[in-house]
């Protein structure tokens, strides 16, 4: 990358209120542990998605060994000139255990809601049942380039991947930016995608305007990334379920937070050119040992939650759903006949049904409640959802809660 | 059947508070058209799910050529005695166009939520896209004894089936009604589907605790059958959209109605012994002319008006969604290589997302609404919901609109 | 079942040469070890198909725990009268482990090549992996009376199923015997269904005109049941494959065995009236510990086996392919969070492919061998395969080996 | 690209016999009519694939519109420098029609034998029912920069695309060249893939290692692209079939030709280090006005081909075969609400599978009959399968025909 691009960066990063992530340095993720100055997650405004309660970063990396990377690529501003900008897109890598990410497969499950997108290694997970790469989070255009550079990367670490041992396919999926981005320029780089696997992190996970969310848009209003966790109680299990979105989906008239038509109440801020509704990504992860066709079970559940915020999933959407498990690994090299692993009887699959719910739900409020106002290609700005009015609109409900 | 049998089931109609249908009796239906005593239907109560206007009968029937009819098997009381009874059960018939059932197929396709039940035709749906059957709803453990006499019936009105034509496949889908129905009797009979299927007609359905539906319950309430309608305007097709349900599934604490938390504001009248969440067949039809493929997608949108009442799906349920269309008929016999069909294009189908979602959300609570309280084996009693208590929930979280 | 009946059974015996299985009675399932009167199996002829040694009964029995149980039900010659005969028909019971049935699973998949037919308990097996009941194969029509009759015995044995117990789905499949049964008829007995299940045993199976295969037609010759097995050397886990087939598929023209094209050299002794092609069940199992989504992928495999006879799967086939492991059983009740399971890697997979191909292919050429000429409905002939002239076209093709 | 490289393809050609295509050359291309020296086709050397006629050349271009180019890169001898060669690699493009291949979509399906591997798109074909792209196929570590390339060629075609009209996902296709290749070097140029898709022609279909299949290795003799076709008598609706295979896959010791078992009699001539059996992806037109469920059906039909030549497509393998139909275009932004569009009547669909079947079956044949022997990486030699002694062996097991 040149250097130039990454002084843009940081220049822009005002922009974007702070949304941006140096991947690998340890002390930027942390310092997003605060939201965006204006900013808050849901729970801190008193909206509280469900019974359950959260894990303790109420977040995907709530689940032992997931680790969340994020790159923001925010480059110049005014009209479109195509190939060259403005810039306003990312990538962002889930990382999800801490072994070898092509020579150890976790199980892990994938359910299409609506396939106008694309997820790629899809045909080889539900192959195997395996994930057997990091999961790669973007713009729609982008996706041939991280799917190579992806692919790159995990070469380099072990060269023996594709001769030896299996090669790996790279999980990559999408939603477009299109709205706020140039598309045509897809400008992510090796460095770019290097620095979002090996700089993710375990702890609080950056939301909104970051990563492959930054120029996404829900609902009508900013959004991107947003994610969630809940905790069962020790006797059912004690297992996590953590969910991180890519929400750039709905239409702003269906728009409902628990249950509360805010789309109905706050209908102006929408962004300039009408846009047509698009996409969401969700990925699910769980340390209780699920096996793949229990994962699939719990990717479908990902869509109640994701009805609950007023979706209908429409036609051009690419609604794509991953779930996976840290309770089992699988190495592809074992040489032993046999493997002893374990999972949990059928009768206590339910029991990660309502925190999945839940945690998707939360996790789509936390991507619109997290994001800032951008301002795009051709000036084209997405507004924020205004904190003050979504509050008074949940109290004139009856649906406001003490905030956590 | 015995005289002895039919005798005892006009002597309980008054438990059922008027819900039997004697099929192929126009004026039973009829009188139908309005309410159990003290029940009513969402609307009424100024319960509105979502923004687009309903067909003429809010009915799955709105639909031009679909029928349906009820057979309601209700007979004794007390103690269990198995295999005698007491029997709360009975059979539904969704007639889905007036043509040759079995040699004119209409395009359909099935949604599998949480497979744990059974819909008969599943297969035969899946390779052909096409429906060549009446749809069947039932207690589980009629499935085997209705197939059979549902083949039967269609064998008898036309014995060359199987022979020069291509056999049928019944179309038999089911919820338990172990809650209050003698499930090992399996007392339905030749003249119980046969009334169920000639008698289906096209005007008002009959709601709640009828047909295939007569044993069930919802969210921890009375329910079984529900429908509803939408109808798009003319710019947009002007295209029906109808939904029915046999509803036997929720999570009391879970149930929300408009976005409400009713289940939490009315956690009393739980029925006897505690049941584990079942399952919801849900049926949509539509004259829009989909092809196969499309109406898997409207399948799948059903899942979004389910969620929208507190559903997870748990792991025990038979949750699967069957959509039908009547815009092209195809004849199995057809000898011409060539068959012009009509379809809409790819774009237009989005338009049809959002009244499956609306009608299944709001067929779902008129099967409660609609459903009177029952006393079954046993002498355990499922509640109706009562309905001043939940316009009193409705309105105090703001959500009460002026009735239909 | 009237004594009438059975006495004619005995009768009609001599006309399927012997095929009759009096199930329960081990004696005459024994006496079936040999082949009926003139018949033997492919290897007793020369005809080996693939490379892999079969197991001590080249037959799904060799699969530890795996039983099988036939009813045959023959009766009447002559012209049809609908609903009264002549009979040729029967049901087929894979008692699939020696545990409980319906409160412990073992790992199990279908694979759905062409869905014009039936498999009920498809969906159930798709959602929770398990198979949770015996697999009943019979004629078309039979489908609904085997299903609830499936469905009393079960209960019968335990009466809390579907109480405090899940529900039994029975799996029942079908192929159609309308080419010499009155299908019409629908002549099976609870006797006869409990039968099969209860008669299981897991020595030799008889094969050809017997059980659910009675009134099948595979490639215009007599066919039915057939079964074969392989086991893998110690070194690659020392596992057994075993695939039973029911029959009734193939246009005569393509028919191949082990690769000769003897179908365009055998091509008199047709059926009388031409009946389209047909459908084919496969059933694997294998006490390798594979998971269900193992076993989709062996599943699949039987096509590979079925393709090497001929077979293109036509438009009106019900062929559907059931794949199970012993391996493992889950208790469904079990209230340990935790189960500890067993399975084998990835890369051994690929070793039970070859036994399923090959398995597959010598079972449906025993299916032929072993079946005798028939005479059904209307005097309709189907005749068995020519013994002596497929040695000699074999023999042409310089395909004969040393019989086994 | 350099114009050095350009140079170096140019002296490599000597090499791989001819097997150069220079894109857009017509010349270049009717060069390929004819065989590589000392190769043919399976129907000139008397191996005849089933019974059904082909088309006038025996390939996919038999199907009206159908275009295929070619991109071959084939660049330096000796030890492997990873990331520098030697290249045996390349890209195929299939253009399914002659209209926008983007803003007018042609039903297709896949169907997913073994998903170890990839084709991007898969999801959005499955949703819509429509292929909106350009096939490509390519080594496996190509996938991501053909995918960006062919997005980029697309792009440039059509600015509008992603922005006013719906973004296009490229499908492509892969199979791994590791035996012969440096496949760490990715060296596939915009140019290479824009000379593919521009540079297709609808004569005849260069096969070997040409293209997408230049490294490829088909039952351990050189493979790669192959292809054939079949025509329907006008009786059945004069339909024709095409297929083309990019065939990687199976093990010597299984392959069987026309039901000969060849591997068994030509067992050396085998590739230096033992590579796992790996991938085919096989791709089927027809301009039979199919609907995308018909053929998902079309696309399982493959299999039954690709078995006849020994398949039991093994754990490793990505065998993902796509089906695709010209009778019908769909405009994507097609304003009228209803579309006419035409079809088949179920009953006529099974005639297209045994095309199918055959000309899957003879493309394999041909990818092996026209591919030269190649040395790679590490002076690593794939042998081309010997066709006198291939025609021995036909013979000997009396399968040789008259030559066509």
């Amino acid at each position: 990358m040149p250097p130039s691009r990454r002084l843009f960066l940081q220049t822009a990063t005002g922009l974007a209120m702070g949304s941006l992530v140096r991947p690998g340095t340890g002390a930027a993720a942390t310092a997003r542990q605060s939201a965006p100055r204006g900013r808050a997650r849901a729970r801190a405004l008193g909206i509280i998605c469900g019974d359950l309660p959260p894990g303790p970063l109420n977040a995907i990396a709530d689940v032992q060994g997931v680790r969340v990377g994020h790159t923001t690529v925010i480059k110049g501003e005014g009209p479109l000139v195509e190939g060259q900008g403005p810039i306003r897109t990312g990538v962002t890598a889930i990382v999800p255990h801490d072994g070898s990410l092509t020579r150890e497969g976790i199980p892990a499950a994938i359910f299409n809601l609506n396939g106008n997108g694309e997820m790629t290694g899809y045909l080889r997970i539900r192959e195997s049942g395996l994930l057997t790469s990091p999961i790669m989070l973007t713009g729609t255009f982008n996706v041939g380039r991280v799917y190579d550079l992806t692919l790159e990367h995990l070469l380099r670490r072990d060269p023996d991947l594709g001769v030896s041992h299996p090669f790996p396919t790279p999980v990559v999926a999408e939603t477009s930016d299109a709205s706020l981005n140039d598309t045509m320029a897809r400008m992510i780089t090796y460095d770019d995608v290097a620095a979002a696997i090996d700089g993710a992190v375990s702890g609080p996970v950056p939301e909104g305007a970051v990563g492959g969310g930054t120029g996404m848009v829900t609902y009508g209003f900013k959004g991107g990334i947003g994610t969630a966790s809940r905790r069962l109680p020790p006797a059912q299990g004690g297992w996590t379920v953590g969910v991180l979105v890519q929400a750039n989906h709905g239409t702003r008239r269906l728009l409902r937070i628990d249950g509360v038509p805010v789309g109905r109440e706050i209908d102006d801020l929408r962004p300039g050119p009408a846009a047509p509704p698009k996409s969401i990504i969700i990925v699910v992860a769980t340390d209780a040992p699920l096996l793949s066709n229990h994962l699939f079970r719990l990717a479908k559940r990902t869509v109640m939650g994701l009805a609950r915020s007023g979706s209908i999933s429409a036609h051009s959407s690419g609604d794509i759903f991953l779930a996976c498990s840290t309770g089992n690994r699988f190495q592809a090299a074992d040489g032993s006949p046999l493997r002893p692993i374990r999972t949990v009887p059928d009768g206590l699959i339910s029991a990660l049904y309502q925190p999945t719910v839940e945690a998707t739900d939360e996790a789509i409020v936390n991507a619109m409640t997290m994001a800032v106002t951008m301002k795009g290609k051709n000036d084209h700005v997405v507004h924020a959802i205004p904190l003050d009015r979504l509050v008074e609109v949940m109290r004139k409900y009856n649906r406001l809660r003490e905030p956590a």
